[in-house]
């Protein structure tokens, strides 16, 4: 490793830049391009995240490494003025991880490095305020003895408590010098007794304990866990930031806050942020003491009641600070074209800014802050579109909201912290959450939340907190899941021993019903009535109207039924990818002609049913074509195994009565039911086997298809039928019954003297179909890819029976991610790029499609962009996802 | 269609060749090769195939053919020195089919073209002989009427007889002209009344009529049958043949017959053949008369008792045109390199061939053929293995055979799922067969198999089913075993529970004594007499050992005991390339622990049983190790999913018992039972995905490998052990399944002091892994084709569930064949080929072979030896097969 590991930046010299997010993470790559910026940034070094991936190979650090950082150091010492952990006038250290990408929480964290019983009382001497000074020092023991020598935390709260209590005091700001002195001496005992050896005294010690800690933090459970839930790889590792401490506890002229320069949640166009007086980070995020606006704009937007409505905020207390840091605002947001979350310590009166990144945002926030700053001119068109997550923010717009015409129960007032309604059982802790998520919706309850909660929030359908503010761990990760959440809710006393919460004047237990209105902060009791999405909120179809102009590729649904297809034009659909005929035979009535075609004898008796069901199937049509107008409709033939429709031989009841039905024996019918079970359906006797064993249910399908388009056609729609036939694998199978389709339909037109054009087309979803998709396209008007079923048999996983293991090699890095809902685009992808390949040098005409589950989903939309389809179909909650997705992929591919 | 549609041959002009079949067909190509070489054929002419096709569309004779006929038959007039259908001297034609390749007696022929009132005169005259004229005119009425205007031949067979009874006579040849005449006057007025048209008098429309008749027999159900029967495409067409006709039943000194190069059932080499004096062609295979032996030889040769023993020979009759005759066999046998099979005609005492062509044989037949014609330079030793046909010649010498000359009641017809034969009692479960095996031969008769049966199917010595197909598992077990099996009887019915069977309108119990002759798939009442093979057959030793010098790829067996391993070497095995694991653990004792491993709570559960299981395992592969001393075994980990070990849940009583064993209660382990229970078992939690949940499973059979190579060869035995990690869909489950082998391996191996080298690889059985093979290939020593699972996915075919719609498939030519028998080239071999490619362009290395059933298929052999695989691995019994199969590979495409 002979490359440069570690890389300074200050208010003179920075050594990297905004750009290097994967080499220096995210926030030391911001911190230096903020240093660059003129912006004031305590001086500092990051060492790079390919030493992190060395190191947790050995563990050891190198001779290389130790030379880079006392140069580094020293450079810090030259602009602070100060030397490292100088007896008189100490600099201190923290130490703070970064990944590529935001993993809020889950690493650590160590501050007031270089802090021991000689170097405090330097720092007494500099500050004058001894409190302050051994209240870092309180601080620096219990962090490190936590974070860096593995000591349960608790042991450190439980003596705080204890010591409050001795003294009788209820804040730890009222803790005197003694006080803190005590406090410390007892840590260190315990630290002692638990690990068996002392808290480091040597500062450089003590640094290079943090550093190794914060690399080992990327190992931990947790923090795997929540790679795993995010998708993120687990080999990009963490950088290490170290910085010259700056202090925001050193009196009442100190302060530290968070601030996000539009507001995450609604998305509005002001400055908004927390903070407070004589605190450090740590203390905000902690949710005991509460936040203060940090400018009026931000107190009145605070609903009444919230404790901090009274408060002074920063502008008024310091208005000097408050001005540089709205300068630093704009400068940022220009500099990014992006809303940016920052972190600010304010020490004695002087501004530092210790981060700045991309602030995480609702759908509602996403929407507003994408089209406002397009007009502002601080986004292109490009960035405004790119700056929309598809499938996390307008996946939030697209579920149901609380109805605001019901008269509700509203038990009581918390801060909107992340928009959307959430009904559900309550639940206390997030193993519960865990549990209970797997049958019904649960709303997480807690007085906060901490990163180890964090699978419970994934679980839970919404989260309710009694402490943290807008900025709270709580409100951040929920913002980020896209769930609602309701924090910091005064009135709410949650006993957790007990089992039990108190609001509004009554008492719930696990399992009673809530409801959040995390939009508008209320917490009501019982299941709220839920009414559709606001689709024509104006922010997202501005967004939606530049999506659409800018893709390529149409977005088509999949829908059984009118009212689904009526739903996706409702969404921006262009059609229908994907009819499955197959929904269509289990109403009552027609199930029962189903079983009778199915168990039918010979022939005969199955076209005798078939004429039974060809008017219902044509009338489903009709419907479909008709909410259809204009834009074309793919019917897939006929696909399950026709023991689908049977009961199965276990179920003796069902059997008997449609013996009876059927007006045959029992025995006999079991016997049928028996000769058509299949081992393994999904590889059965299924899709255009069906269609070439029994020729008269597909040209029954034909007939109805074609009759339904010729009625609609009547009434003057524009009708533009395609038939689909499913699981061709071999040539011979399209051809014959394409043959089959075409005469009978050519026939029907030309006996109804009008004229009508259709498509006939097959589902590519049988890896053979794809290599063979020359000779397949010959007879193919259009393929449309069906990768549910091409991804269970490319990879040979059965989606019934796979998720166990599929889940469990996600979890040790065998697979990406679920191929199911992520297309595999080096395995089944190569399959889907072949087939479109082969396919145009037969058919240069041919029409390329998916209609697999997929084609919601924007890694696989950009996939599909790439080798070229021209439409993607999809459920019809996520079309307004697959198109903004289309033209994210146009820009990404430009 | 310009092009020449009419190839003359005869005495001094011909223009076709023996090259031409796919033109001329068999027949017309050998008649124009025959007249090359100045043997006498009857002058003549064949209409092209192409043509055939042709007509077949809009069924019209063009005005081109009518004029490249009518040239045609001036050239026969000349050469004949007669006009056709002269009032005088009448030329007669026949008129015969003659596709590509031989469909014996599926198609029409016409004879005597040319009679009618008038020209029969002139027959009369020439021939002197009235009866001989009238009894050509009746043949051709009889023919013309049944073939060309389609009047049931019944008729006229009952008119026959009628007359036959009236005037008192008992052969055809006592009829008088005039009962002769009368006759066809009757089959006249039949056909009157019939069709409503007269038989025609008009010479050219006789020939025409015959011509469209012969092409339209290409397109009658039977020959349609019959080419799916056998597999020929139904786009070949068949050719006409018109010839001079010549009478063998012109007197005593004409005469018909047929005759073999050599003797077709031993292959020994004496003129092998049959005629009949004053007969036409039909009579000879009608076997309405005794045929006489042609020479000397072959009435020596005839058994005693043979009516032909005391006949006069065509030697002794006509020395002079059998000495023609004779010296015709050298020059055919000297000019084709083959064995031929001719049909002659004597006119008044001059020889006339009609057909020459390859003639069928037995194996035993074969082989001697192809040694013997080597020996004597008429054969190369290309020549000499490809004239033996691996499939069908020698799978006969390689299996215990029914007497064929034995007198059987065959009682049903099944599938010939595995050759051979097999005589026992019935036994009606696995359990009564593993006892009864014990003193006798049983035959396990079951609705189907199931891998619970596995021990009753190792103790039976063959396997009857009344289920399933070619691919089903009692087939698929069988040929593994090598033991003879009739699959998916449909006439068979079983009836467990009373323990009895019917078939053939009896009913059997249990120890009823039946035999199967799996060759063929008869299902025989009591015990049928056998013959052994003969594997040390001098002409079987010299033949196998000659493929072996030419062969590149070497054969391997897939064998799961030191029985198989032994009988695989006697068959000239290689090696093993499949060992599979799991039927080691279907024993009493072992399957008692392997459930106690599958419905372990834990890994600590898991880890206790495997440790029972540890050391039998490895006993097993000490067996096998040692009966492959010298020869590499692979060993392919754990495959099918734990289910399979288990009792389905609808066995009550099993469970129960089994849950008394295990000490757990009955609901419980129905519900672990039902927790494992998958809707696609074939695409469920198995293979290498077990290894990753469980990695006990497979370290443990590692160990056993390692530890039994180690325990061998300290014995002294090269052992060469290769192990196979099954299932690999993704690079990842290879690589780290090949970390946890090699670092397990190689602590073993020092800790024992030793050393041994060893490979790990895998299946390429999943479409992914051949997608991906080049990254796959980086983490593997060797890759084995599993083309069952691997056509299986390909095709998202079930081998247990698709029988019906692929028999249906390759009756309607949707499939050539079936996929599970013969390797799909075009979509399963694809895949192949690009593992192939991509394997070896990242692991240059790389050792390459395959284990699906298609490594004993001579067609997929050829494959694979074109793709560059280093071997082949197949059921012992076909070792032989693919040894042929891969020097035939060569030669073919050298």
């Amino acid at each position: 490793m002979a490359e440069k590991q570690v890389y300074f930046f200050g208010k003179d010299e920075t050594e990297g830049n905004g750009k290097q997010k994967a080499l220096l993470g995210g926030k030391g790559a911001n911190l230096a391009e903020m240093a660059s910026l003129g912006i004031p940034v305590p001086p500092g070094f990051t060492i790079t995240t390919d030493y992190c991936i060395s190191y947790l190979k050995d563990r050891k650090i190198s001779d290389d490494l130790k030379n880079e950082v006392a140069q580094a150091i020293s450079k810090v010492e030259k602009v602070m003025g100060k030397k490292y952990a100088d007896k008189d006038d100490p600099l201190l250290l923290s130490c703070r991880s970064g990944a590529k990408v935001s993993m809020p929480g889950m690493m650590d964290t160590v501050l007031n490095i270089g802090l021991n019983d000689e170097t405090v009382l330097g720092l007494v001497k500099q500050s004058g305020n001894e409190e302050f000074a051994y209240d870092c020092y309180r601080r620096l023991v219990q962090m490190y003895c936590d974070v860096v020598m593995g000591v349960d935390g608790e042991k450190f709260e439980d003596a705080i408590d204890a010591l409050k209590s001795d003294v009788g005091v209820k804040l730890d700001s009222e803790f005197s010098a003694d006080h803190l002195r005590t406090l410390i001496s007892t840590f260190k005992s315990i630290t002692k007794e638990e690990c068996g050896i002392e808290f480091p005294t040597d500062p450089v010690e003590q640094l290079w304990g943090s550093v190794e800690a914060v690399f080992r933090s990327w190992d931990t459970p947790r923090a795997i866990t929540y790679r795993e839930m995010n998708r993120f790889p687990h080999d990009m590792g963490t950088a290490v930031n170290v910085q010259a401490m700056v202090f925001g506890n050193m009196g009442e002229n100190s302060a530290t806050g968070v601030a996000f320069t539009r507001d995450p949640s609604t998305g509005e166009d002001f400055f908004y942020g927390e903070f407070l007086v004589n605190a450090q980070g740590e203390d905000v995020v902690a949710g005991t003491r509460t936040p203060q606006s940090l400018n009026n704009d931000g107190r009145h937007r605070l609903p009444d009641g919230s404790p901090a409505k009274d408060m002074e905020t920063l502008e008024e207390i310091m208005p000097e600070a408050y001005k540089e840091l709205a300068d630093i605002r704009d400068t940022l947001e220009k500099h990014y074209s992006e809303m940016q979350d920052v972190e600010f310590t304010i020490q004695d009166g002087r501004l530092w800014m210790l981060q700045t990144r991309t602030g995480k945002r609702t759908g509602i926030s996403a929407l507003r802050i994408a089209v406002e700053m397009y007009n502002q001119k601080l986004m292109t068109l490009d960035q405004a579109l790119m700056s929309v997550d598809p499938e996390m923010h307008l996946d939030q717009m697209l579920h149901e909201q609380i109805d605001p015409d019901a008269e509700l129960e509203v038990l009581g007032l918390g801060l909107p912290a992340s928009p959307g309604a959430a009904c559900g059982e309550i639940v206390f802790t997030a193993e519960a959450a865990v549990i209970a998520a797997a049958g019904k919706d649960v709303v997480l309850v807690r007085k906060e939340t901490s990163p180890e909660d964090i699978d419970g929030m994934n679980s839970a359908t919404g989260i309710l907190t009694a402490r943290g503010g807008m900025t709270s761990h709580a409100a951040v990760v929920a913002r980020g899941m896209g769930k609602p959440c309701v924090a910091g809710c005064g009135e709410l006393i949650v006993n957790s021993a007990a089992g039990t919460m108190e609001i509004g004047g009554k008492t719930f237990k696990a399992g009673d019903e809530i409801s959040l209105n995390g939009t508008k902060g209320h917490v009501i009791n019982g299941l709220a009535p839920l009414v559709a999405p606001n689709l024509e909120d104006h922010n997202l179809t501005t967004l939606m109207g530049w999506a659409d102009e800018i893709r390529r590729m149409k977005v088509r649904t999949n829908a059984d039924s009118p009212d689904d297809a009526k739903q996706a034009i409702k969404f921006g659909a262009q059609g229908i990818g994907l009819t499955r005929t197959e929904h269509m035979f289990f109403g009552d009535e027609r199930i029962s002609k189903m079983r009778e075609m199915i168990l039918a004898e010979n022939v005969e008796g199955r076209i005798k049913a078939l004429a039974h069901i060809l008017p219902m199937q044509q009338a489903d049509f009709e419907g479909i074509f008709r909410a259809m107008n204009g834009f074309p409709v793919t019917i897939r033939l006929l696909d399950p195994p026709l023991h689908e429709f049977l009961p199965t031989s276990d179920m003796t009841e069902k059997i008997k009565s449609l013996a009876g039905e059927l007006n045959v024996s029992y025995d006999h019918l079991v016997q049928r039911i028996d000769a058509l079970h299949e081992s393994n359906p999904m590889l059965g006797h299924r899709g255009c086997r069906l269609g070439l064993t029994y020729p008269e249910i597909y040209e029954t399908q034909v007939e109805a298809i074609i009759r339904a388009a010729l009625v609609v056609k009547g009434e003057g729609v524009d009708v533009q039928p395609e038939i689909m036939i499913p699981l061709v694998g071999t040539v011979k199978e399209l051809a014959n019954l394409r043959t089959m389709a075409v005469e009978l339909a050519d026939k029907l037109i030309k006996d109804s003297g009008t004229d009508l054009s259709y498509l006939v087309g097959t589902m590519i979803e049988i890896p053979r179909a794809a290599l063979l998709a020359d000779q397949v396209a010959e007879h193919a008007d259009f393929f449309s890819f069906g990768t549910n079923d091409l991804t269970q048999m490319t990879f040979g996983y059965s989606r019934d029976d796979t998720k166990d293991f599929v889940d469990n090699y996600i979890r040790k890095g065998i697979l990406p991610s679920d191929p199911f809902q992520q297309l595999d685009q080096t395995g089944v992808g190569q399959l889907v790029e072949m087939a479109c390949q082969k396919g145009r040098t037969t058919n240069g005409d041919i029409h390329l499609g998916i209609c697999g589950e997929h084609g919601g989903d924007p890694s696989s939309v950009d996939f599909c962009h790439r080798v070229g389809l021209d439409y993607v179909s999809c459920s019809p909650f996520r079309v307004p996802i697959a198109r903004l997705a289309a033209a994210q992929a146009v820009i990404r591919n430009r």
